[in-house]
């Protein structure tokens, strides 16, 4: 394929009309594809309704499931989640259906109260600031805007975010109490942070004592491709580093049995647990003991729950080949875009021109198929390169995932000859 | 029955022999009941299995309950619960499967960042203070004091809290920001609200203009006895007071389904609602959709919510009488000890002498009888008169509650004893 800042205008005039007529004949179709979100499909949610089954209401230790108690999960719940975690049991606090409320609420009880060592709640303070690696995952930056935590962007590489940038800011500033990150598989990049990063992150000083890594694992058996991406073990890192206390560790079952129906659950040091289940004690009694059951009863095992996951993988690699196929024959050498091609997760990202991402997704969404909002991958909604896109393959049937990302690519290119012929 | 007071020295001596004897006996058993929490038996969880069975997964609106989405419920949960709550369903969000986490999540907004109508987030402010009709809910005043929120003691009438207390200090305190209640059955007196109650509430002059009513409706269907009490619609109160932003009102399945795997739900006027889901959207995707589902279908209707309610009231109304009987043999007539007959709900409150609770409790869970710890049943554990002890007959067999009550009943007068000695 010809760059396309390598060709005249009257031939990008020429090759826009012809994709304008593209366009405006996919429009005609009133299409109504949904790719925003990283949505899991029904053939995916049918693997697991087996879990419908079980019906037993007994714990390991004879507990009534059905009953009043267990603030932090069954036993099994909590062996299971630990092994999914890389903790102990002891280290495990299982929650209800999602692992961002849990984030939510470690967030909102820091401004409340504070964590273990902090001197003054949170929210008590003049100024708190996050770390946010970015493109990241919008959600994180919604709770970290409704708390009034300023964030500060930290560019990703090929290998995690920025560590020199990170353990400077983190370094020198003690109003900087936070990282929020997806560390494998990132939402949207889909890279996993390598040990170098993880051991850095572990092992850096910070000006706050105070400091936590809130580390949201959502894909860490999430493989698409392959074994997957391995990533080391930060609760073990930080132990080895002497900063045991510094991390929360996020997961759920949301992408792996039920989006609306899963089971979540978080680990951190055994003094973090014991401070947040204090806490925890007045918040509720204690969160479906039903579901984890259900749950436990189901996968029983990691091994069980790998195989479940290659089940998705088969899923969704065709998907993802779909959607990296159609880049590569629409985009490929043209040097108007490019993307990753992760191992595992749930989106793709993508980078237009400068100044193009918005004007893409405007246009992709007149044509009937609706992606991320452009800007939602950066803290308040700001892209400061308008460039990166956030490409959610799992929801459609392979054959609208082909249309749309045949709409999307022709958007692409109108947008960029667009901004060429403005520039010429 | 003498009344102990008119018995003499020598007399009073001799009976407490006899009744450390009969303490002593039991002592030996070794037994272990549990009384300390309203906590349903096996018997009533029995009832709700029938819920394991659905396997459904689509709502009346095509909404797939296994996937993401639907933050504020599914369309039939919400009108299932606006019948319960005596709401519409556009004044409905329904919860996880506990209305305290429900509760805990309302007050910890309204302290991060205020509610509808709110110049400064609670949290934000020097003082903030509650009403605490008591005695009332310990875990109710765990939250506030949690928070740091000043518990103001309200009295207990027969016909709700005292409400000339309660006008004049809301009236006069602008940091008065809320009271917190179970205007039905109360939580421990089982007493229900009269209309006045509620239509003072709902009228009152209150300093603070985002004065609150956390309006706890934990026992509206639990009757006990007969057709049980009527409380009158608060929302509706309010709504005629041209006040309908004042009151949050809160209910779940936890007591009519599982408690470890209910759905809860609250009601406000729609401009609280719209308020709350702004905030709510960050915090969470939507609580478990298929759970809302299990118990619309097997509940379906009103109507066979309290046809339901009768067979728990089977079950419980047994044991009620049974504590009612046991009081009366054992306590009748002997002005040592006074508690009410509720007509629903999950308690019976007793008043011994005062100073005699905490002896009492202690006594009784010395003999292997675990009953709620005195002073729970007031603002941060102190019970001023030490003489309220929350009696929770749901839980053990009916002869394990025999056998507790007498149990409770010799430490009671053990106790009174005690301290009338002391006094002649």
């Amino acid at each position: 394929m010809v760059k396309f800042t390598e060709i005249n205008s009257k031939t990008l005039h020429e090759y826009r009309e012809m994709l304008l007529k593209r366009y405006e004949d996919f429009k005609s179709q009133k299409l109504k594809y949904d790719m925003s979100r990283g949505k899991p499909c029904q053939e995916q949610l049918d693997l697991s309704m087996g879990m419908m089954d079980i019906t037993d209401y007994k714990s390991c230790d004879g507990i009534d499931c059905r009953n009043y108690g267990g603030l932090d999960g069954i036993p099994e719940a909590k062996q299971l989640f630990a092994e999914l975690l890389e903790a102990n049991p002891d280290e495990v606090i299982i929650g209800g259906n999602s692992a961002l409320n849990m984030i939510y609420d470690t967030i909102a009880r820091a401004m409340a109260f504070g964590v273990l060592g902090s001197e003054i709640p949170w929210g008590k303070l003049p100024k708190v600031k996050f770390l946010c690696p970015s493109p990241g995952y919008d959600r994180h930056f919604a709770i970290c805007e409704l708390f009034g935590i300023e964030m500060i962007v930290v560019d990703m590489n090929s290998d995690g975010p920025d560590i020199d940038a990170i353990e400077k800011i983190a370094g020198d500033d003690e109003t900087v109490k936070g990282i929020i990150c997806v560390p494998k598989y990132s939402n949207p990049d889909g890279i996993t942070y390598s040990d170098v990063v993880v051991d850095r992150l572990a092992n850096m000083k910070t000006k706050a004592k105070d400091f936590r890594i809130f580390w949201d694992n959502a894909y860490t058996v999430h493989h698409l491709f392959g074994k997957g991406d391995r990533l080391k073990n930060i609760l073990m890192a930080c132990k080895d580093a002497g900063n045991e206390d510094r991390v929360f560790i996020y997961a759920s079952t949301s992408k792996i049995s039920f989006p609306g129906a899963g089971v979540s659950a978080m680990a951190a040091s055994k003094e973090n647990i014991n401070s947040i289940k204090k806490k925890l004690s007045v918040q509720m009694i204690g969160p479906d003991k039903m579901n984890q059951l259900r749950h436990v009863r189901f996968f029983k095992n990691m091994e069980n729950i790998e195989e479940h996951m290659r089940k998705h993988a088969d899923i969704l690699e065709p998907k993802f080949l779909a959607v990296l196929d159609t880049l590569s024959a629409e985009l490929g050498g043209k040097e108007i875009a490019w993307w990753n091609k992760p191992n595992g997760g749930y989106f793709i990202s993508l980078n237009t021109l400068d100044g193009c991402a918005k004007e893409v997704v405007e246009m992709t969404a007149e044509a009937g198929v609706l992606m991320t909002p452009a800007g939602a991958t950066f803290p308040y909604g700001k892209d400061p390169r308008n460039r990166n896109i956030r490409i959610a393959p799992s929801l459609p049937s392979l054959d609208e995932l082909k249309k749309a990302m045949e709409i999307f690519c022709i958007c692409i290119q109108i947008a960029s000859i667009n901004k060429l012929l403005l520039e010429k």
